[in-house]
């Protein structure tokens, strides 16, 4: 059997911290590979690049880490890499450590989480991990847990067609108080736009904005993270409200239409 | 009662044909704004843009046709026009007429369909039409659906959380034979990367793919389209695998994290 092989991509880019972070911590654990976008792409969701030539540099930085800088999203990375760069199917993407956590409504935004779902979609199994951490984020932590999930993750596996979403609280000892396993909440930045004019005095906006949680549930993500735990969430790539399909029998004869 | 307030917006752009049938065939049911990207962003999945200043240029095309075309994503417009264009919010938010198909996999990178989505996240009902053409796509057939739809989505209202994502077939005689209520799929572009030198003999890539079908269930997307009928699938925006949370638990030991 030849070592794992382990593809390692994020959203805030090749040169960030966390990416490097990551790669350091699985690096015994089998051959690593890193994909990943030559800029940050956070919050590009699950874009891909149709209308664009990719580019791929070749890049090396310190102690092995080593690599392709895809002029791309997360999502590009992840096909490019499985498509064109490896040689082999990758047993495992793992993208991250993002700085910031991706928790609730952020999912949909987040690049990060993007490049493990599209991991699952090429039938690989993908685990995405974030640090609940903005100012001088110290991944040491982080990236132990991101050793112990990828370690499992090899050797047990993981449910087809599941990523995992793994979130890592920032605690003033270093530690979290243990895992969770829970689902997708419903916190969301509620967003505002600065509005601004620029020199040549036309309009522009920034969007920024403020997370907030009405969620109670301890197994709801931003509950476990905020009480410290490792948040872990299983994803499936489905958007279908089972329940709504119920309701929805009611519109077939509204909507139907003369044939 | 003021008019229903009808937000219309697409991931074509604002100048595509697509857009401007679905604006016309809605018009009659309630004040209609568009908001909608500059220049096409197909593919774009759920991005928004954070890291750049956002314009908007005020608009207007012919026969009524008014709005503010927006330097940003189909997720961008929806969140500006609700949260500084519009002076209330809207009753519900129409994404489309798209030029092809969203469904199965395909629904993760659509445009299209995360306006509607978004939409429900700000908790405006949402709906996406799509056309399954992309050769000189005669919209007239699927305005008179997408005028179907609003019809009773404005009506009888959708499910809180709920947008629906309309698909309308490409008939030879115009027509569908009739409406299915269905389940997102899995079929999914099967993607190859067309590798290039450009003429500074740098080597660059095009993604490209083909539509992979397994499925035969005629309550999926795909299927129901396949078949010449309308195909409606309820969507809401949680991720989480339910059934694997289950067998996470199995995982609890091996993960756990000495505190």
């Amino acid at each position: 059997m030849p070592d794992p092989l382990i593809l390692v991509t994020n959203d805030d880019g090749i040169y960030s911290k966390g990416i490097f972070a990551l790669q350091q911590a699985v690096a015994q654990l089998g051959k690593t590979v890193v994909v990943a976008p030559e800029t940050e792409k956070s919050a590009v969701g699950h874009a891909i690049t149709l209308s664009d030539p990719i580019r791929i540099k070749e890049l090396e930085r310190e102690n092995g880490f080593s690599g392709y800088a895809v002029a791309g999203t997360p999502a590009d990375c992840v096909k490019l890499a499985i498509k064109v760069i490896l040689d082999r199917k990758p047993d495992l993407v793992v993208s991250g450590i993002n700085r910031g956590a991706n928790i609730g409504m952020g999912l949909l935004y987040s690049g990060t989480v993007s490049a493990a779902t599209e991991a699952i979609i090429l039938g690989v199994p993908g685990l995405a991990i974030s640090l609940d951490a903005w100012v001088s984020p110290d991944y040491s932590y982080a990236a132990e847990v991101a050793n112990r999930f990828v370690r499992v993750a090899l050797d047990k596996g993981i449910d087809e067609g599941i990523a995992l979403n793994i979130n890592v609280p920032k605690m003033s000892n270093g530690k979290a108080k243990g895992v969770r396993f829970t689902r997708q909440g419903t916190s969301n930045y509620e967003e505002r736009f600065d509005r601004r004019v620029d020199p040549r005095r036309r309009v522009y906006y920034w969007m920024d904005g403020e997370l907030v949680s009405n969620e109670d549930d301890s197994h709801v993500d931003d509950v476990a993270l905020r009480e410290g735990y490792v948040s872990v969430t299983p994803l499936h790539y489905n958007l279908t409200s089972e329940s709504s399909l119920e309701v929805m029998k009611e519109w077939e004869e509204l909507v139907n239409i003369e044939t």
